[in-house]
Formats: C-alpha cells, sequence, structure tokens
C-alpha cells in the first residue's frame, strides 16, 4: 500500500503536462491533435499539484488534473507524505459518481503510476469558502449537501452493505498518512502549546486559558477516539467548504483524499463547522448590521435546513432495514449520535482552525488584528460550547441556538 | 483473503495425520521415525479437525493439531465457511505470545495450504467450563485472564500501537464469515422468531416475552453496531470459558479464530458471561445450599478480582501515554466505557446461550428438563438486567450485585 514510487512517476509541469495529455486516449473526445493546449497551475491544497488546462481555440473544453506530491506541499519535503492518497481519492471518487453523479465531478481516468486523477473542470463554480467570505448565498448548497452527505454515508455503511463487502471496503480504505494529518492537526496540537499552532498573537490568552482546561481535553480526546476507532462508514474525511465548489443552481464535493471509514458525525460536523467559521467571521468581516444579520440568518437557516434534509435522505436506508433487530427507538437513537458527534467533530475542527497550523482563510484572511483576534475569539467560544454541551443536544435548533449564543472574549475587559 | 483452497489442502484422519507430521521439519525435536504415532481427533468446537498426537512410547511427546474445515463442522457442508479463519487464529497466538507468553499455548507452526496449526498439547489442562461444571475452583485464574487481556487488548490499541501499525493491524485481522456468525448468533438471531433458535420448550413463555420487548432490542442494536464499527484493540473474540484451559497452576487462551479488532469490552464481557452463567446453572446443580452459596462466591469473587487485575495490567498503558492529551478523567471514561461496554455485550451473550443456536453445556447439559428451565430463565433475568442497566453501572461491584440480584422466572407462579 505504501510502496515506492513508480519509476514512471515525476511530477508534472505546465511545460510537460501537454505532452502527457497526448499520451491518453480517455482524452481525445476532448482535445484534438491539433489542438493548441493552455495550462496553469493552481493547486491551493496544502499536498498536491492542481493543473487547469484547456484548448486554446475553444476553452469550455477544458480538464483539470489532480496530482499527489511525495510530501506536503505546505512545509516542503522534509514532510514525506505516500502519494497512496491519489489511489483512495480516485476510488472514492468512483464511489461518489455511483451514488451522487450530481454533486460529484466526472472523471475521465486514474493513472496509478502518476498518482493522478483527470476529471471535468469546475470552471463555472466557485470554492464556496471564498464565495461566503464575499457573502454570497447558496440557495441550493443546503439541499445539495445534505443529499450528498446522507447517500454517500448511508450507502457504505452497515445499514446498507453487506458484511463481508463493508469490511472489505474498510480494509480498502486504510488511509494512515492522511488520517494521521487528522489526528495530529484536529485532535491533538491545539490542545497543548507546541511550535506548529499558529494562532494570532492577540489570541494567546484565551489559547493558553483553553489548553489549560482538562474537562475540554477530556472531550477532545473521546471526539480523537471516536476518529480513530469506528468504521461507521466511508466518509469523505475533509468536507470543509474549501472542498466544495458551488454556483447558484450546483454544488459539487471535490478531494476525497483523506475518505476513510470514519465516524458519520465527522463529515456533518464538518460543513456545520465551517458555516460556523464563516458566522464567526461576518462578526467582524460585514459592518453594516441589517446585513450581517442577513447573511447569519442565511448561514443558521442552512445549518438547520441541511441537516434535516440530511434525515430526510437518510430514511430510505431505514426503510430498508429490518425493525424487529434496529427497532424505531435504535434509529432515532442513531441518528442522535450523528447529530452529537457532528458538535463535537465540528467543534475540534473550528478550535484548530483558529489555533492549529492549518486555518482558514475566512479568519486568517482577516487583515485587521484586532478584527481578526474578535473573530477568533468568538470562533473559540462557539466550538467550546458545542463540544461540552453536546451530549444535550437532541435537535439541529438547539446546536444553532448555543453556537450562536457564544460571544467573542476578545478584546478583553 | 478468500481464495480457492489450495490444491495440496485436504482434511486429515486418525489415519493420515501420522504421515503428515512425518514431512515437518520443526517436530523432529519431539518425534524421533523411529516412533509409533498414536492419534485421536477430538474437536468438540463447530468449526475445526482437532488432533492428539502422541509417541506412544511416551505419550508426554505430544502435540495438537489442528485443522479448519471449510464448512461449519456442527451444521455440515450446507454452510461453507472459508478455512482462512486458520491465518487469523495463526497471526493472533503469534501475537499472544509476544505479549502473554504464559498464557498462550506453543506454536509449532501454521501451515497456510492445510489451514493446520500445530501446537502444544495442554494435557495437564482441562477445559474451564468442564472444571466449573464440576464445581472446581481455579484460584488463579483472575488473576491470569485480568493479566491476559489487559496486555493483548491494550497492547494492541492505539493507546500503544502506532498510527499506521494499528490500522495495517486492522486490515490484516479483517474477518468478515467469523464476525458474521457472531453477528448472526449473539446479537441478532437470539431477539427474533427464527428457527435457527434452540431454546427448551419450557422457556418458550419467557423467549417470547423476551423478544417482543422493544427497549431490549434498541440496546442490542446498539451493543451490535459497537461490536461492527468499533476497531478499539484486537479482541479474542470468543473467550468463553471452553476457550480456556486451566488447572490450579496455569491459564491458557485457546482458539483465538474470531480475533479481529473490535470492541475490548466484548472480551471481558465475554469471560464476565461465562462466570455468570456458571453462576445460573450452579442453581440447579449444586442442590447442597451451603456447597452452592460457596462455590458461587467464588465466581463472583472471581468477576470482581479478574476485573481489578484488568484495571491493574492496565495501568502500564496509560503510564506511558500523553497526559496532557489523554487526561486523567479521559483514561477513567475509557476504562467506564469497557465495564459498561462488557456489561452489554456479556448479556447478549448470555441470551443467546439460554435462546440460540449454540448453547453451553453448563446449562443445555442439564438433565432435568424444569432444572434446566430454571438455570435458562434465571440466565435470562441476569442478562436483561446487566443489559437495560449498564449505562449506570460504574463498578465491578455494581454488575455482580445487578447480575445477582435476579431471580429465575421459571416455575411460572
Amino acid at each position: 500500500m505504501f510502496g515506492d514510487l513508480s519509476s514512471i512517476y515525476r511530477p508534472l509541469t505546465t511545460e510537460t503536462v501537454g505532452a502527457y495529455i497526448r499520451t491518453r486516449p480517455e482524452l481525445t473526445a476532448i482535445f484534438n491533435p491539433s489542438d493548441e493546449l493552455e495550462a496553469v497551475e493552481v493547486g491551493d491544497g496544502n499536498l498536491n499539484l492542481v493543473f487547469k488546462i484547456w484548448a486554446k481555440a475553444d476553452p469550455d473544453r477544458t480538464i483539470v488534473l489532480k496530482q499527489a506530491l511525495p510530501y506536503v506541499r505546505l512545509v516542503g519535503d522534509s514532510w514525506p507524505l505516500p502519494p497512496d492518497r491519489a489511489r483512495i481519492e480516485a476510488q472514492a471518487l468512483e464511489i461518489h459518481s455511483r451514488l451522487v453523479p450530481e454533486h460529484t465531478p466526472h472523471v475521465y481516468f486514474y493513472d496509478p503510476d502518476m498518482y493522478l486523477t483527470a476529471m471535468q473542470n469546475l470552471n463555472k463554480h466557485l470554492i464556496m469558502r471564498k464565495g461566503l467570505i464575499q457573502g454570497i448565498k447558496y440557495p441550493r448548497f443546503a439541499e445539495h449537501i445534505g443529499t450528498f452527505m446522507a447517500r454517500t454515508l448511508g450507502s457504505t455503511s452497515d445499514l446498507v452493505l453487506d458484511y463481508r463487502a463493508k469490511k472489505m471496503e474498510v480494509a480498502r480504505f486504510i488511509n494512515p498518512e492522511l488520517c494521521k494529518i487528522t489526528e495530529d492537526l484536529v485532535f491533538t496540537e491545539p490542545y497543548r502549546v507546541t511550535e506548529r499552532n499558529l494562532f494570532h498573537k492577540e489570541l494567546e490568552p484565551q489559547v493558553l486559558a483553553l489548553q489549560a482546561d482538562e474537562a475540554l481535553r477530556v472531550e477532545v480526546a473521546a471526539m480523537k477516539e471516536k476518529f480513530m476507532t469506528q468504521a461507521q462508514a466511508l466518509v469523505h474525511g475533509d468536507l470543509h467548504t474549501g472542498s466544495i465548489m458551488v454556483n447558484q443552481t450546483d454544488t459539487y464535493v471535490i478531494d476525497p483524499e483523506f475518505a476513510f471509514y470514519g465516524p458519520i458525525g465527522f463529515d456533518v460536523g464538518a460543513v456545520i463547522a465551517n458555516l460556523l467559521l464563516s458566522y464567526a467571521s461576518h462578526e467582524v468581516r460585514t459592518a453594516d448590521l441589517a446585513q450581517r444579520a442577513d447573511f447569519r440568518k442565511y448561514l443558521t437557516d442552512t445549518i438547520i435546513q441541511l441537516w434535516h434534509v440530511f434525515v430526510r435522505e437518510f430514511q430510505p436506508v431505514w426503510d430498508q432495514v429490518d425493525p424487529i433487530n434496529m427497532p424505531k427507538g435504535y434509529q432515532q437513537n442513531y441518528m442522535l449520535n450523528i447529530l452529537q458527534d457532528a458538535a463535537g467533530m465540528g467543534a475540534c475542527k473550528m478550535m484548530r482552525r483558529v489555533i492549529g497550523l492549518a486555518g482558514v482563510e475566512d479568519i486568517r484572511g482577516i487583515e485587521n488584528a484586532d478584527d481578526k483576534a474578535v473573530a477568533g475569539s468568538l470562533a473559540l467560544n462557539m466550538a467550546q460550547a458545542l463540544l461540552m454541551n453536546r451530549k444535550q443536544f437532541t435537535t439541529i435548533e438547539e446546536i444553532v441556538e448555543v453556537a450562536t449564543g457564544a460571544k467573542p472574549t476578545y478584546p478583553w475587559k
């Protein structure tokens, strides 16, 4: 699974990507031999090369090539990372294509020697995080993402898969290196003093107080254990608003390289957490109070709606289980556990985005240091309230109420 | 993993086993070419052939050969079962040998073509279940089994193993067919009307009432989900008193063919459940009241002691974790969850032994039908109390108190 790189492997460049494309028969329906091709490298993530390629004469004939690098791009080749994640991503995309084709980019091929996937260029869509920063509403997002999660998570769980097929899938999606990144960056480092953390100086007193809170660390440890042991369904594993491309009509989920068999609440929590991070950022990003309230209402309505869509779209799974061995009461507990896990795991994802190595543009992109500290402080308090109260939540409305009831501690009184 | 049988594979017989032994260089230190060998087939389990072989001139020069059959022996070749479990068992024995050599039979070799393990003949030891039926006490058992579980379970969990090693072990011990037997026989069939159940007629009203209890089925479903999804440690998977060989000084754990990454409480609960089944059986097996009380006190003392030994022997695991990310409170919750899981999963194992396809001799071996019904009725009530109260338990003493407070419902008033 972590064998040596193939001798064929080489990272592509904008110079070499054209020649590579000419070797792939899967692309002859898109590009003619006579086409002049243009390419740009746009990978703004931390782990991969991403090329957009198009025919100069007709830019709508276009694809994306995503190639895994054998190290963490953010840090450099001092942090090696096996490119096996490209296989995981290609196999997860194949499953998503089958279950929710309308929300999955079309894949032309996966090249196992180059750890490279050729897929649809979503050139009519924007990374959702960038849209939310600009205050753009996506009215169909809640419906789409609720459906995406219910179908991809329900259909890969023991509730639907045969006992043997599910366990073989668990083995196929063993993904140690990428899980380790989450274990460290989401569930470990933010809650201790370590040099890899990267919070803004103004927040130091609040961060130190949070790190000193043993009761909080007890709950984070429980969330980490769940992440590491609960093989409930094939989770996307990195379902933040940077892994979602949207416009007013469509929603696409990209980048499932962190996919593995984990707790369903980890995906649901990721979406909710990133909408709440946006909520926190608009504390300072939008000065006009009416406009701020309006956009925040869009965000909280979206959270509430996506959960209800998720529950509705999960219902077909319950309709086909045996009600004697899985009675109604069990089904309700199952959904309740997902909701509470989403609150707890989402909270960890919010805290790490403020305290840890990898931040989010929503907050870290705020230019004024005071404003950034206010938004970060608020996000931490929202997260802490969610984590510590998660076992009391029985509805999504309660989660939203508790989260939005938090106030920033900064500036210190 | 479930490929076709090797062309070399053939089930051995008492006639062919001698010739097979002559082909194995690993056994030349035990048997000389001139030895006349004697063999008997003693497999009383449901899945395998087990041969005891010895030199006629010196019966202490002896081994056991265990060979997997490609079907469930209890039912016949209409229930095929891949012999891959023999590989699982050999690999689990290897791990147990490393961690607790004093409680693991010595393995001479594993033959992957024949799905066969050659191991120490524990000819100075008795299957513990048979000893308990005879009312024999094993004073060192609690110390031994508590140590066995703490070491084998602690050392294979995320608490000790490296993130990558643990996940590779999860994949290596994917064991779908044997897990499916447990999923069906322990967590599904006993709680519904099905022809495979095999309870004694006298208990029918109590069994039907139990099967009609939706609240109970909700809790069983939660235990089943945990069994199917929680990859916490390499569990033995079938740790009842028929998988333990004992005498007054030694304890050996055999037969880990059900091993997989599952919840630690499943093993702990199996031991407790089988001691409680013995407790229930002595309601009628021992007529003398003082003698009964004395043996039962031995059983409950053993349950209490083995848990305290388990906690004590788990402590070295906690001593080496990072106390910042795994604070004391988390460590206590971790052990508490094991205790509550043991109560719930042990309860399912008790119920299935009364209601389901595979019973235990402790109870099914009682000759008088009325007596058998009394013991079965008591075991069901003990189990039900444990399952339904499991989230309230904070100590092993409470578990013993609730279990031993139950009374048989049969004969009906």
